[in-house]
């Protein structure tokens, strides 16, 4: 029996998120369905996040175990062929794409074995809209203060108590205690010229909606609603209410997943 | 009896091309659906471009005629919140635009009136496939020679019969003379660092697929395939055959009408 570690990437815009869903353009779904023709068994995928609609993935994560036939290193030219609607001969690509396959150890799970995550939240910070970036960026047009953005940030990071950053509606926690090793701000510029920030979070584990809170929270921030040190109260207050809005879905991005702390950790 | 002229910018990804069909969505087909709700009378429009499926626009025009109560300047808000399924209110886009209106003297025609128009071709130019840009750019692994490119493309400005240009199946055209007031070709990076090529081609009028084939040609000169004085025998021979092949529409925006000759012939 062999257990396969996928590595994939997807632009979000045109799934209704990861999960599995009857009568719905899933990534869970439509990976299982290639998978399945590509391994001549049925697949199902332990996938370790569950981003929602429009999020993106740069590296997500998912396993599955089977017997079959094709060579591990095959799978994914054979998967992405099927995904892309067979366009791939003609150098064409769809909106989701088997990075890598590799085999691990029989009692691997790509969920539970995870000691962490990286988010990446895409920020276009400039007076026109831009259509083309629509579902790509969270779009806000007045300046963003990054000195007082970083300055809120640097509250959040630490083992903390993140009840004030989780949205009702995802799966029940045991406990909302998390740990925040790192939240980098950085500007960027685009091809045309335009502001980008780009916000990276990594942790051990985030709560529902909990990165698009702090990139709201951090929004209102570099706005000028509010202070950078009204993050202590936010968090002291253990309340959704407290916090920011909810940044939207385009902007967020699943970047990487460590199985490694030392690379977790690390800076 | 009023006449209108709207600049329009559309992401052509999910659309079958501008021209009104049955059954298909259409930018003229989704924009006279709106306006004919918010002018309270049925709208036809006249394009500029006919823009295949996939192509998009920074500022396509069109013109229509009628009486109505709505004040010009209110249209494109109007409009656009309808284009956008009432999203607008939440700040949200979709992916087709208005950007202005304007009334125009009574035989200004937006079509025949045009003195000529440029386009935009984009080309990410990276070993990697990314597919965020799969909708927005040609993607060429290989390293473009640029300076080949631009003598190349040199051969091409002027008036010339550019029938060597010219796909089969779009309208028949009295003549295939064409004058090419300027291509500009530049290097640009996008914000992950990535190198992209931009050529902007400005003329009095395209033939079926013209800039598309032009850019085909002048890559296969970047990739050393052609000469770049093989544009001469080429354009000579009149045969699309001797061309290089038709570059893919997601690379492809319609950036510019003009009305103007003196904006247009300059550089």
């Amino acid at each position: 029996m062999k257990n396969i570690l996928l590595t994939m990437e997807y632009d979000g815009t045109s799934f209704s998120g990861w999960q599995r869903q009857p009568g719905k353009r899933t990534v869970q779904g439509e990976l299982e369905r290639a998978l399945s023709i590509v391994c001549k068994c049925p697949v199902q995928l332990n996938g370790t996040s569950r981003t929602d609609a429009g999020v993106h993935a740069l590296g997500q994560k998912a396993s599955f175990k089977g017997d079959f036939g094709i060579p591990t290193e095959r799978i994914p030219i054979a998967a992405n062929n099927l995904l892309a609607g067979g366009m791939n001969a003609m150098g064409k690509v769809g909106d989701l794409r088997i990075l890598s396959a590799e085999e691990m150890p029989e009692n691997f799970h790509a969920r539970f074995d995870a000691k962490g995550k990286k988010y990446i939240y895409k920020i276009l910070n400039c007076q026109e809209l831009k259509i083309f970036s629509r579902n790509q960026y969270y779009h806000i047009k007045k300046e963003l203060n990054l000195d007082a953005m970083k300055r809120a940030a640097s509250f959040i990071v630490g083992t903390h108590d993140f009840k004030c950053f989780q949205a009702a509606g995802g799966e029940e926690k045991r406990t909302t205690v998390r740990t925040i090793y790192g939240i980098s701000i950085e500007e960027g510029i685009t091809e045309d010229g335009l502001r980008t920030i780009q916000l990276e979070v990594k942790g051990d584990g985030f709560l529902y909606n909990m990165v698009r809170i702090i990139t709201g929270t951090l929004v209102e921030v570099g706005l000028g609603k509010l202070e950078p040190e009204a993050l202590l109260y936010i968090m002291e207050a253990k309340d959704r209410r407290e916090a920011g809005h909810t940044a939207p879905p385009q902007g967020l991005y699943l970047a990487k997943i460590y199985y490694n702390l030392e690379e977790l950790t690390a800076l």
